[in-house]
């Protein structure tokens, strides 16, 4: 532990709709991008970040977290000036630190992201390899005349019922430990296997809501899956295809669900005690018991 | 009454930002601009808009109503033909027709405005005078790392403390039928007596809500009773200064607040037996008792 670097995580929000995702892309405005930017006007280096989910142009966060190592000196210069604001902790510099820093990026973000937490985490912290689970949300907007002006940004215009009876039992029968090769865009050398949690379906007056959980998701997993869900729903597909589909590992006719529905709703951590253990168990690759 | 026109009540929702206001302007784009564009095109002819409430440039709505006279003959020419979609009740044209008006008004109109029911109405219904009250909101996010992103259209980023109790304290003594010509911009000839039926101010988490309901407002009224609590929120007006400014009637200093955190969400009318006495009522100039 060296004394002179702090971890601090960062709890992040964003609308997706003008990103070219979260990763850092040249010449592309992405979420990662404007971060890096503010810090380095901040830190005067590139800070680097380690993010819980990489998400897809388009997708939006109301709970996303991210870790940066900086110097200690460096943050507890942007503590307020004492008189400047409410008081502070006299006798917690660090606390200052992350409360200048929190009111910094708010000054220097564009409004469609914001950073609404700072914390200060054990080295064991790590953003990505820590997580126990990341929890995401799908809207879709079901009635004949469409969708909420206010919230066309994220929730999906379908603008047809959907079967939610048929979407619920067919997607029951996706939980548990599998190799989502069928709903995953294959990456080279990188796993499918994934245990997925939790994937509801309900409706809440003109919307249907999915919540979906996992330890983690391969890429377009989450929207895959939707894709499917929503197949079913209109009754496309029978309540067991998607079933069917992940028994067959064959990526074949999965219809990916719009980015502009999804969100990153939060992400879960073990308690500190725990953080170490569970990153070591989460770098070591994925297998089926 | 007419047995080959038929009123229709139109619950309008909005995205205010990029328009500009409600009422039609030549080489603006408004929202009555854009349904006007889009009834012509399913009736051939511009189908005039009575409102309840014109908004200004940025204020949203999820709750606006209209109403608007069409032929019959044209407006059951609308009805989806039967087999082309869900059942519908073949012995009342009209519900088909008002079916296939939302239907084809969801194609037509921009994802900024929707069109979330077509009512049929008695003649005695008038969207402006028959209105018992229009209820407003406007929220304000007072955190210091600032909005939640997919929030920023409809929410004021304020970044600091407000003093909820006191602009409560100061709201309740503006209840009542008052001339709010200190709230108003003038308009020759018309009145500013209004009677203001409910004004809250809470605390929702990160956000201050402000809901206001009056038989009608005069022009940018809202929004100057939101920026003046706002200044008795900030301790630089004292508690009792808007009533005394209310008093006084002399519009000096008072603070408009931004547009964009303004929605109209609802507007109440009589039961049908009593609306065309509240129509008759609310056109004779208002005056204190």
């Amino acid at each position: 532990m060296n004394p002179h670097i702090v971890r601090l995580r960062l709890d992040i929000s964003y609308d997706g709709t003008d990103f070219s995702g979260w990763a850092a892309q040249p010449d592309r405005r992405t979420v990662a991008g404007c971060l890096t930017q503010a810090l380095a006007i901040l830190f005067r280096f590139d800070v680097p970040l380690v993010v819980a989910g990489r998400t897809d142009a388009g997708v939006h966060a109301v709970g996303q977290v991210a870790h940066i190592d900086v110097p200690t000196a460096g943050l507890v210069a942007l503590a307020p000036r004492v008189g400047s604001g409410e008081s502070l902790v006299q006798d917690d510099s660090l606390a200052g630190g992350r409360i200048g820093l929190l009111r910094r990026l708010a000054g220097l973000l564009p409004s469609d992201i914001r950073v609404r937490s700072v914390g200060h985490v054990p080295d064991g912290f790590d953003a990505r390899f820590s997580a126990l689970s990341r929890n995401y949300r799908y809207r879709i907007g079901t009635a004949a005349w469409g969708v909420e002006p206010l919230l066309r940004r994220d929730v999906l215009a379908h603008r047809r019922q959907l079967d939610v009876e048929a979407m619920s039992r067919a997607a029951a029968a996706l939980i548990g430990l599998h190799d989502f090769a069928a709903f995953c865009k294959p990456r080279e050398g990188a796993t499918t296997i994934r245990e997925l949690q939790g994937l509801t379906v309900r409706k809440d007056q003109d919307l249907v809501v999915l919540e979906v959980q996992a330890d983690a998701f391969c890429h377009s997993m989450v929207r895959s899956l939707v894709g499917s869900l929503i197949a079913v729903g209109e009754h496309r597909v029978s309540i067991d295809g998607p079933a069917a589909l992940l028994a067959s590992g064959a990526r074949a006719g999965v219809h990916i669900a719009p980015a502009h529905g999804l969100t990153l709703v939060a992400v879960d951590y073990p308690a500190d005690a725990d953080l170490a253990e569970r990153a070591a168990a989460t770098r070591s690759l994925r297998e089926l018991p």
